[in-house]
């Protein structure tokens, strides 16, 4: 049994608290609300986030962040990307061992263009982070509590760590292989988004799943380009982090990216879908990043110039898919290393 | 203008002869049947395979083989696997020119365990034919005649000829790459319906898009060394042909082995499903074929094997997925090179 804390309690953080806690670890997960921490404290749910579900006794909850942070020697940092750099400062500012970092999220810094593991390194002391784990794949929080099979990757450079964190999680319905490969994991992770906000846009548009398909595999192949030349395996693109969880994100109807896009293909406006959804679209930012890392990497990435076209040039969705596909007669190898 | 003959009246032998009619070719398409061939020429419609499309005036039809073949310069071959030995026996009693054969199947044979274009090689005197490609991709023929957006991969080792046939079928709405590659695509086509009718069992068990993400993601890894032992290249099964085509088939209600593998997974019989079905699932001989080529050239195929246990070794689908959920502790990398 270990101490573990989980900092942040939506969906996906409260799913893996309920993961830990079945598996007979002293969970305890951390949130800024404290009527939410009494919720699921006293009524063992989180009814904002995963409602309906009934969640393990011995998961309980706190709003102190200096409590979550001594209660453990390992952390599960679940929070949005756009937090992370500002929850690692806290948790600098009251940390007192050397404790194992784990994180969850999804994303890469605006403007820095950093990745979350760069952050933490950033913010937290080397002496008190004994490692950095990513913990990343296919897997909605919602078929988690169901105890649905589930796959997952634990990456680190630290390979004792990501089995330590292996050992945690792993049950009979949550499996997780090791990675040492960070980068790539973390980067499949992100990059993802902006090819379920294209493959929203198709839908959207009423093309079908040829086009999709089209879209996935050209998507996959522009974001392990990318990967490579910054210093992630290639191999980790067709893996549970890179391929899986884009499929994940492209077809399911319950994927926000996709759904962001799907109204962008009908014509709304980036504007009016950010503010009808009423929640941050990770797929728009991340496209940001991707264009900036493409130019900083010299990487050919037509789709993810398309879709900023799109999103910041005012260039209509047709226009630009249209376009994608009216290019010069290929070969297909030249979509890995080449153009698309 | 070229002159074509596409064998085989089906949905998606339709679909192609459409795309070519379109791109100004003379398009004749061969069926067995006099009245559907009458349907197509005197009404332009087929309505048993593509029900409300108009297809264009200069696509025709007829029954009689032998003007099928000396009609063409290129032959089409769009019949299902199991007919292709005895359609090219027939083919070479007719042909009297050297002809580029294109095939659009994706099926093994079963028993031989050969690929379509070696059965071609076989039945077809090399005096007579000038090259094989093989034509391939993620591609409902429902979404090419209401020219959606499509891509395909055309395969051979005459590039020269793959480069042809490209330009025959490359329209704005149907984008053609080319392939050196032709066991890889062949190997892809015809796997993939493995993997779909695992992926419809999982959803037939109530499972969700996590597992199916993983079935997906495992699946592309254990046909890629199968494929790589056989003389593939990795890259491929990365493509439209593996990929592209995989994830169309996985997550499409329209797939037929995905609803076979459904109706499996909710408790129907093998029998059952085949006799309601009323049709060939090809996943299923697939999946036997797949099983032999693993044993034959000693390649570790876990779900293709648990596939294999639940229709041909009354292994309760659930028993067999759990089995796979519940092997033990693994690096990702192992994915790619040993076991899942």
């Amino acid at each position: 049994m270990e101490n573990i804390s989980i900092i942040g309690a939506g969906s996906w953080g409260t799913a893996l608290g309920f993961v830990l806690a079945e598996n007979g670890h002293d969970s305890l997960i951390w949130t800024r609300r404290a009527e939410q921490a009494d919720e699921i404290n006293q009524q063992h749910s989180n009814s904002q986030y995963l409602p309906d579900v009934k969640l393990p006794e011995n998961l309980t909850s706190t709003s102190e962040l200096d409590k979550a942070v001594q209660h453990a020697n390992i952390i599960v940092l679940a929070v949005p990307t756009v937090a992370m750099r500002q929850t690692c400062k806290k948790i600098q500012a009251v940390l007192k061992t050397p404790t194992i970092f784990v994180h969850v999220s999804k994303g890469i810094e605006p403007d820095s263009l950093k990745r979350i593991s760069e952050i933490i390194e950033e913010e937290v002391d080397e002496s008190l982070r004994s490692a950095i784990v990513v913990l990343s794949g296919p897997s909605h929080a919602e078929e988690v509590v169901l105890r649905h099979p589930t796959t997952v990757t634990a990456a680190s450079s630290n390979m004792e760590a990501a089995e330590r964190v292996q050992d945690l999680f792993m049950n009979n319905y949550f499996r997780v292989y090791t990675n040492a490969d960070v980068v790539g994991v973390e980067l499949g992770g992100a990059l993802k988004n902006v090819i379920a906000l294209a493959a929203g846009i198709s839908d959207g548009l009423g093309y079908g799943d040829n086009a999709k398909a089209a879209l996935i595999t050209r998507g996959l192949a522009e974001i392990t380009r990318l990967g490579v030349k910054m210093g992630a395996e290639q191999q980790t693109f067709s893996g549970l982090t890179g391929l899986g969880d884009l499929v994940v994100t492209c077809t399911s109807v319950h994927s926000r990216n996709w759904k962001a896009g799907n109204r962008l293909g009908k014509g709304q406006s980036l504007e009016k879908v950010t503010d009808e959804m009423g929640m941050v679209i990770e797929g728009v930012r991340t496209t940001k990043a991707a264009y900036q890392l493409a130019d900083h990497f010299d990487t050919t990435m037509p789709l993810t110039e398309a879709l900023y076209s799109i999103l910041f040039g005012g260039i209509p969705p047709k226009q630009a898919v249209d376009q994608l596909m009216s290019r010069g007669k290929k070969q297909e190898i030249d979509m890995f290393f080449g153009g698309i």
